[in-house]
C-alpha cells in the first residue's frame, strides 16, 4: 500500500468535452450509474434486506460514494489496498471477500486499530487458528466469516459439512470472534434464463442460511449471513435468514450481464472511447487505438449466445451501432468489424472519429485505466475526471 | 498524461526477501532477464542490424536502460504516455509505433521540441496530410514512417500497393518528413515451428524491402527500414536492406514465446508472487490470492499445442513444477491444479505458502502491476523494487 497513492486520490474539476480528451479513456454515465443503483436498492428494501456493494468493481472514493448508503458504509472488498483507501476515505464497515492469508493480518490489524470493523474471510480451521492467534497476540479479537461455497465454483466449506464448519467456529473463538457466514453464487454467471438465476439465488440463500443454522446449533454466533452476485440480487424472490447482500458489477453492468439477461445494453454506464486510426478497407475493418490494454482482455461473452468480442461499438453519445463489435485487438490496436453473419452495415468513420466501446466486465476493463470521465447520457460534456486506484 | 506520476518514477531501495513481500505481487529475474538481452543483442550484431527494443513490454526506465543500447534509445513504444516518460528520464529516439490519430500531433511536437527525435506512424493519405499539416504549422517537420501490412494481420499498407505508398510519401513530403517504412509480422505469433518462423521472418523483411525500393524508385527518401518481432528477430537468417529490427517480449520471455520455440520455460523472467489460501482436497485444488487481476486475462497458450490455463506454477525459487498450472481465475482468486491428464502430482502447500506464477503473455501480466520486485536466480533477496507505469 502506497500512502503516497492515497492522498493523491481527489475528485479533479474538469472543463471539457468528449472531443478534448486524449483517447483511449473511460467515461462513465453518471445518469445509467444512478439508474442501476436505484433499481437494485428498490429491488433490495422490498425483499427487506440490506446492501452491501462490492467496491471491486469501480475502486474509486466517489463511486463508492453513489453506491454506498451512508459515507461510512457498509461496502466489500477484494484487498487490502482497497480496504486501506476506502478506509482513508471515511469508511469504516468492510467485509475482506478473500480468503485471508496469515501474513496479511498484521494490516488487519493495523487498520481495524484505526477504527475501521474489517472482517476477514476464511474456509479453513489453520486460518482460524491463525486469526485467532493474532488476535490473542494483539489483545483485539478480530472477526470472521466462514466462506461456504453454495455452488462448487470456487472456495468455501460445504454447507452440508457441519464437522469442518463447527471445528473453524470453535477455533475462531479461541481469541478471535466468529461474525458469522458468507457466500457468492459465482456460478450463477453460467445460469441462462430467469428461472435459472432464480434457482440459482435459492441455491445461494439456502446454503448460507443452512450453514449458519448448524452453527448457531452448536452454540456458536451468526450475526451476519451474508450472500450475493449481481445475477442472483436481481433474481432472487426470498432473502429470509438473510442479513445483506453483496454485488458489485451492477453499479455499471457490462455486457455480461446484458447477456445473462439482467440488464438491458442503454443500463450500461460504462465505455472506452477510442480514435479511428485506420481502415482495412477491402476486409471491412476500421482500426481504433484501444486494444486489450484499454480493453482487457475479457472475452466473457464468447460463451454466451451472442460473443461481443472485445466489445460493442457506440457512437461518441453511447449509443450502440447494431452489431457493430471490437472483434480484435492487439496492445493498443482494436479492429472494430460488423458481427459476422449479421448482414449489418459498416458505419462510414473516417481518420480522428470517437467511438464508445461497452465492456464485456466492467470490472476488467476499469482496471486497465486510472480515472473515470464522468459524463451524463447523451451530452459530451464531461463534468468531472474521478481518479481510480489499482494494486494491492 | 500526468507530471506528477512521471516524478514519483524512481527505484526504491529495498532490503528484503520474497518471503517478506505482500502478494500478489511481480517477480523480475534480473539474472534471466540479462541472458535473455545478451541473446538477442548477440544474434542481431550477427545479423549486422541495431537493435530498437519495444519498451511496452516493460514500461519502466530501470528495465529500459537494461535493453536499450544506449541511455538515450534508440527504443519504441505504443503509447504517448510512454514516449513522455521515456523522454522524462533521457530518452531520446523513439519511434511511436501506432497509427497515428490527428488530435495526438500537439503532443508529439511538444516532445519534439523538447529534443526528442519522436516519429510517429501512418498508413493513410488523411493522416500524412494531418501530419504535414501539423508541421507546416509548427514550422518543425514531423518525421513519419509508412506501416506495411507484411502478413494481413492488422493495419499497414500492401507492400504491393505502389500507389497508395508513394501518394502518402508525397502527402508527408509537403511539410512534413519521410523517414521511411516499418512494419511486424504480428502473424508469426500463430506460426509453429523453426521453418516456418524462418518463412515469417523472410516474408516481414521482403515485405518492407519492397516497400522501401518502391519509395526510393520514385524519387522518395526511406533511410529508415524497421521490422521485427521477437519471434522473427530470432529466427530470421537474412535481414539485407533492413536497417534496424524491434522486438519487445524478448526480454522477458513468457510462455507463449516457449509455446513458439524461441525460449526456454527457465528463460522466463517474470512472475507473480502468490499465498496459498484455501485448499478444495476433493477436487485436487489450491487456491491462492493471485486471480486475473494479478495474471491477466490473457489465455495465449490456449490456442497453442500445450494449454497452461492463467500461468505455469513454480517454487518460490522460480523452478517449475511439472504440469502444475493456474487452472482457472476470478478477479481475486486463483486456483491451481495439475493439468488434466498428465498425471501430475499436486504438491503439499499449505495456507500461507508462497509459489511464483509464469505468465502467457509478459506484456500483459506486467501491465496489472505498479512495480517489479527484483531478484537473481534462486535467492529470495528481493535487491530493488523498479516502478512501472500505465495508463495513457
Amino acid at each position: 500500500m502506497n500512502a503516497a497513492a492515497i492522498t493523491e486520490e481527489r475528485p479533479t474539476a474538469v472543463a471539457s468535452s468528449l472531443q478534448d480528451l486524449e483517447t483511449p479513456c473511460l467515461v462513465l454515465d453518471a445518469d445509467r450509474m444512478a439508474r442501476n443503483v436505484a433499481r437494485l436498492r428498490a429491488r433490495l428494501a422490498g425483499l427487506g434486506v440490506g446492501l452491501r456493494p462490492h467496491l471491486k468493481t469501480c475502486k474509486s472514493v466517489e463511486v463508492a460514494r453513489q453506491v454506498m448508503s451512508s459515507a461510512e458504509g457498509p461496502a466489500t472488498v477484494s484487498t487490502l489496498k482497497e480496504a486501506a483507501h476506502f478506509a482513508a476515505a471515511g469508511v469504516r464497515d468492510m467485509i475482506y471477500a478473500v480468503g485471508i492469508a496469515p501474513a496479511k493480518l498484521p494490516q488487519v490489524l493495523a487498520l481495524r486499530a484505526q477504527g475501521v470493523d474489517l472482517v476477514v474471510l476464511l474456509d479453513t480451521v489453520a486460518q482460524a487458528e491463525a486469526v485467532a492467534a493474532a488476535s490473542r497476540e494483539a489483545g483485539a479479537p478480530i472477526p470472521a466469516l466462514i466462506e461456504i461455497d453454495c455452488d462448487g465454483h470456487r472456495s468455501g466449506v460445504l454447507p452440508t459439512d457441519a464437522e469442518r464448519l463447527v471445528a473453524i467456529g470453535r477455533a475462531l473463538e479461541n481469541g478471535a470472534e466468529l461474525r458469522g457466514v458468507l457466500t457468492h453464487a459465482g456460478g450463477s454467471y453460467a445460469a441462462r434464463g430467469a428461472e435459472a438465476l432464480r434457482q440459482c439465488a435459492e441455491d445461494e440463500r439456502r446454503g448460507v442460511v443452512d450453514a449458519a443454522t448448524i452453527l448457531r446449533a452448536a452454540g456458536l454466533p451468526c450475526p451476519v449471513v451474508s450472500l450475493g452476485s449481481t445475477p442472483t440480487a436481481h433474481s432472487a424472490t426470498d432473502l429470509s435468514g438473510v442479513t445483506e447482500v453483496r454485488a458489485g458489477v451492477f453499479v455499471f453492468f457490462d455486457l455480461v450481464m446484458a447477456g445473462i439477461g439482467v440488464c438491458q445494453i442503454d443500463d450500461i454506464a460504462l465505455s472506452v472511447m477510442a480514435t479511428v486510426i485506420g481502415h482495412q478497407r477491402e476486409k471491412g475493418w476500421i482500426l481504433v487505438d484501444a486494444g486489450w490494454m484499454a480493453m482487457s482482455q475479457d472475452r466473457g461473452t464468447s460463451k454466451q449466445a451472442v460473443s461481443q468480442g472485445y466489445g460493442l461499438v457506440c457512437d461518441i453519445e453511447g449509443q450502440a451501432w447494431p452489431d457493430l463489435i471490437l472483434a480484435d485487438a492487439n496492445q493498443e490496436h482494436g479492429i472494430i468489424t460488423v458481427r459476422p453473419g449479421s448482414g449489418a452495415t459498416l458505419p462510414d468513420l473516417a481518420i480522428g472519429d470517437r467511438v464508445r466501446i461497452l465492456p464485456n466486465h466492467a470490472c476488467a476493463t476499469g482496471a486497465q485505466h486510472r480515472s473515470y470521465q464522468v459524463v451524463r447520457g447523451r451530452s459530451a460534456a464531461v463534468e468531472a475526471e474521478w481518479p481510480r486506484f489499482g494494486g494491492w
